[in-house]
């Protein structure tokens, strides 16, 4: 499996990655999902892939290695034409593999996160599906994953925003890859990021993260010491007796679970019950 | 789709189920999906339905109103037999309507929560799946999910224990659910919570949360507040550059990324490229 997080705050793009492919429980390896085209000072192209992964490998390698120039990266005279361009080799891969694979019942497994900056053109981010057509990331949306997507998800969607810093985004990748790791052994490290400054056009900030790692390390502890604190600090629910007048029930609804009554017996009674004492809360400070 | 929660600390037991149903986008309904077998003094039992809710619902009519009182949940005389119960129960389920389900391709999709508490029997929790096997909660593992579970297990894996008192367990199945809420539409209040002490033998804390509840709002808000702190106040990465003696590079690895190279071109130099400070990190305070 694999994870793959790619955002676009105003202020550049923020690529991370892990590194373990897996097929089974017994076939673990490492093998790097982020590859880097760079012309310094005129373009920053950076691929990240999910699925299996040797259609990953053949992609790439016709991006880089593709007969005509026009058809690879270096050539794309803009990002949502280089976008094509990678739609267009896995449209070409699957011409040349989905056939055999699916004699053997494989699916075509593949997703892709490409995103960078050309020339004067603004910082871009695409989603490139495994039937060649993509999406682009916008300023409502500026996050795209790929692979085991879910458990880093609710992270993103409650921090990331397009004013955060590079620095703050790079943080908030970091955390949902932390997430994805402590839910789902099949994500590994070591984890490739790379952060990159809008209009840089050059990458100076990457590194390749291991267990060993301080910075990691310490964002991971202190993380979870403080939604520790948080746990403990939030109010307790105030629980109440529910016939009380000032815990309105719901509309339509009642402060009762629903019950399986014995057959012959009669409905139990409300009495002594307590639920959530909403007024209360609402009163008591933060 | 649906998502439950049931932790299993020391303290007793707590439960969350959401109550939305859908079939499509456009069919979207709320359905209870926590019901209470509950005989003050004698038995607590708490079940939680994920999956076709025509199955869930034929699941709950059969445990309640089965031929030979001994099927039922009522009669079982620990938990571990309530568990085959409504494994039982299953299996009968399947036995009806399996075939008629897979001529039109749907599949038989169940899953349940069991948990509660029989007479001098310690509390305790169990799984149990479509094929009508189950598993137990144990002091190492002390919480289960059924329905739409990866958004909202991160948050369980850093911050539930055996040692939590049960209003913290609630508030960390809160925060769960709200990771849930927020990052899959087809989960929706109201909400089922469910909190039961340790040999009560009575269900005594009891709340139907819905938008308008005002303790679910406040948490919420103060959640969502401190995580942004928490991001903010992070030291951030220190970036250096990886040329510089005091920043190893990781075993085996460099502080490059895979880079394609344009044919006949020469690889780029490492110079200029910054990576994460390790060392600097460690001596910064924390």
């Amino acid at each position: 499996m694999t994870y793959c997080v790619a955002i676009r705050p105003d202020a550049g793009l923020v690529f991370l990655a892990d590194s373990r492919t897996n097929a089974g429980v017994d076939q673990v390896s490492t093998f790097r999902k982020l590859t880097l085209f760079e012309r310094p000072g005129e373009r920053v192209l950076v691929l990240m892939t999910a699925g299996n992964l040797a259609l990953s490998q053949e992609v790439c390698s016709l991006l880089t290695e593709g007969v005509s120039d026009t058809e690879k990266l270096w050539g794309a005279p803009n990002m949502h034409e280089a976008a094509r361009c990678v739609g267009e080799a896995v449209r070409e891969v699957f011409r040349r593999e989905a056939s055999a694979l699916q004699a053997h019942d494989v699916g075509f497994n593949l997703s892709i996160l490409l995103g960078g900056q050309i020339g004067h053109e603004r910082c871009r981010l695409f989603q490139i599906y495994s039937a060649g057509n993509f999406i682009e990331a916008s300023d409502e949306t500026v996050y795209f994953q790929i692979g085991e997507a879910k458990y880093g998800k609710p992270i993103l969607d409650r921090l990331v925003h397009r004013k955060l810093s590079l620095d703050e985004t790079a943080k908030c990748a970091l955390l949902s890859m932390d997430s994805t790791l402590r839910s789902n052994i099949s994500v590994g490290l070591p984890l490739d990021l790379l952060v990159y400054e809008a209009n840089s056009l050059r990458v100076d900030r990457f590194a390749c993260i291991t267990e060993d790692n301080r910075y990691f390390q310490s964002l991971r502890a202190s993380w979870g010491e403080r939604l520790c604190e948080i746990v403990r600090e939030a109010p307790a629910p105030a629980w109440t007796d529910p016939l009380s007048p000032d815990t309105p029930a719901p509309a339509g609804l009642t402060h009762e679970p629903l019950r399986a009554v014995p057959t012959g017996h009669a409905e139990p009674s409300l009495q002594g019950v307590q639920t959530l004492a909403e007024s209360k809360v609402a009163r008591s400070p933060e």
